[in-house]
């Protein structure tokens, strides 16, 4: 932390009012050896041996990535979730994270104390222990940024530049929930115009505010895949993404792409949504590709960890990824989400 | 990146703005390998074998840290560097770094060609290469936090919490540059106050737009310091926090902590000003402690790196940073720079 050039508050106490903070709602979160109890400057991660890290940043902001009035303890959960998210999409077993928050004046206690209850308990469920961080004040929105640490075999980190013509293509969980999720949390009277039962509306706002990642998936994902990603940005602009970086092509058969009940109400009653559902993001799933002869031992290792997939099409030579409905390819106006 | 709350502007490419905006101006410093071009969801690190990984994050928000109007190319350069220090005062070596950054919507291409350009710049020069990172739109002010790695062998670490009673106490550079800088950069009229020259001036703004963190020293301090931090909260509350960490008292001698020409000249003419030298902050200099047996070899060390080291008192038993001047010890309105 440093000096700012607008006016400041004197700290009349040796120990910062920063100090207290971390000391009070973070440094009972970092058990982690590595953390040094949040006192010193810096973390030290010791790599397994033989393994590489792979390290992802994201992070939300008020009014762009949750709404301002989002449970604290929903908001860390989902910044620390969409890291672990890219984390189990390279086939990495999570080793810890930094985490940086900058606060309005207006934050108190309450909102503290449950955002740091929320981070510690996915920390601890997900095996990702918090290592370090960085709080400030600012004149703007809430914020928070992670970065995220894992581990896998030396070499082994599963990339997206690596498709094959002929590979399968496999998405977990399910499309598009997340999209219309924060269209019914803008709006709450679609319910009734996308025809949605109460437990319905519930299921897609949750998938929205809390993502669920596929982190029990990574091990399969470093098995068996040949590329993978996580579905982010809405998976027709990501299948975008992999297969430029692999330099093939996907041809995707729309009508196999897994939905959710909540969001086939949603389409019976508005076809036009499956646009938003297939480009709207914020899913947090995994889409990957793999050899058709590893699909059945794939099948039985997601099966094991819990997780669906679904195999969605297939790689080829050529460029671009079509969604195929009715044998014609659909045309997309916004192929996937971006800030810019 | 992920579905906002607040309305959004479609994106008609294939390639998404925010694709555009990393190939344009991130992708091109992205050179080390593990970086993967930019074009995957994480990053991989290769441990230098026997390694521990130092990890630090720090960040900067406009109006926070830096002025709204500072040049880009030092915005960039001195949060880098900020986290650079983190690195150097742990004796860690840099391996790479994420940066995430927060643009409104005003930003323009000037302003992220030289943000970008000055961020390589350094990147290049303190052998930190740009591995990954995070961009969003924002309704608040632009900000950008930095992850920085670093290795040192297993173990080695230099903490704040290994001081022990009888070593000395060391600092490089000069202290209080910053601080005063940042109060002439608010305010200019205050150097005919200060009775200081235009290179004096200069000196001291340029002290706080732009640090210049010990990394040259990284490598001695590994060799030589029992415990380290960095200075970048003030010297007095950062060597309370070592101190504290150490579970030691220290007694520094305020006639003997480097001074700067123009902080010397601007103390001439308002004494007062050396409470905002020791405690202000945004210093970057690093605070050892070592054995005095081990004084000589560490001030070879430090000649050999090019990096001014001054003894500026003793760790002994007990509590608390005390800093004597005529034989009295000085009190602290605000001993340490905090945001809370």
């Amino acid at each position: 932390m440093a000096d700012e050039p607008s006016a400041q508050e004197p700290s009349t106490q040796e120990s910062s009012g920063e100090d207290r903070l971390i000391a009070r709602y973070f440094a009972p979160l970092a058990t982690d050896p590595g953390a040094l109890g949040l006192t010193d400057d810096a973390a030290a991660i010791v790599p397994p041996s033989g393994c590489d890290l792979v390290v992802t940043t994201d992070g939300v902001i008020a009014g762009v990535h949750f709404f301002p009035d989002d449970p604290p303890d929903k908001i860390s959960r989902k910044v620390l979730r969409m890291n672990l998210s890219d984390l189990a999409a390279k086939g990495a077993k999570p080793l810890g994270f930094l985490i940086s928050v900058a606060l309005p004046a207006k934050v108190d206690d309450a909102w503290m104390a449950a955002f740091a209850a929320g981070l510690g308990e996915d920390a601890k469920h997900y095996g990702c222990p918090l290592l370090g961080g960085d709080t400030d004040r600012t004149p703007g929105p809430t914020s928070a940024s992670i970065t995220a640490f894992g581990a896998v075999p030396h070499g082994a980190m599963v990339r997206r530049s690596t498709g094959k013509p002929g590979d399968c293509v496999v998405v977990t969980g399910t499309i598009g929930d997340s999209a219309l999720g924060v269209r019914l949390r803008r709006d709450e009277s679609l319910a009734q115009r996308w025809r949605l039962s109460d437990a319905e509306l519930a299921h897609l706002k949750q998938r929205y505010l809390l993502p669920e990642p596929r982190n029990a998936l990574a091990e399969a994902v470093l098995r068996h895949a040949a590329a993978a990603m996580d579905v982010s940005d809405g998976l027709v602009g990501d299948l975008a993404k992999l297969c430029r970086a692999s330099g093939v092509a996907a041809e995707i058969d729309v009508a196999s792409v897994p939905l959710s009940n909540a969001t086939r109400s949603a389409l019976a009653a508005d076809p036009a949504l499956i646009e938003i559902a297939l480009t709207g993001g914020d899913d947090y799933e995994i889409v990957l590709t793999l050899a058709p002869e590893k699909l059945g031992a794939f099948r039985a290792d997601a099966q094991k960890a819990g997780v669906a997939v679904t195999e969605i099409g297939r790689i080829a030579a050529g460029r671009g990824a079509r969604f195929m409905r009715n044998g014609k390819p659909l045309a997309f106006a916004r192929p996937s989400y971006s800030h810019f």
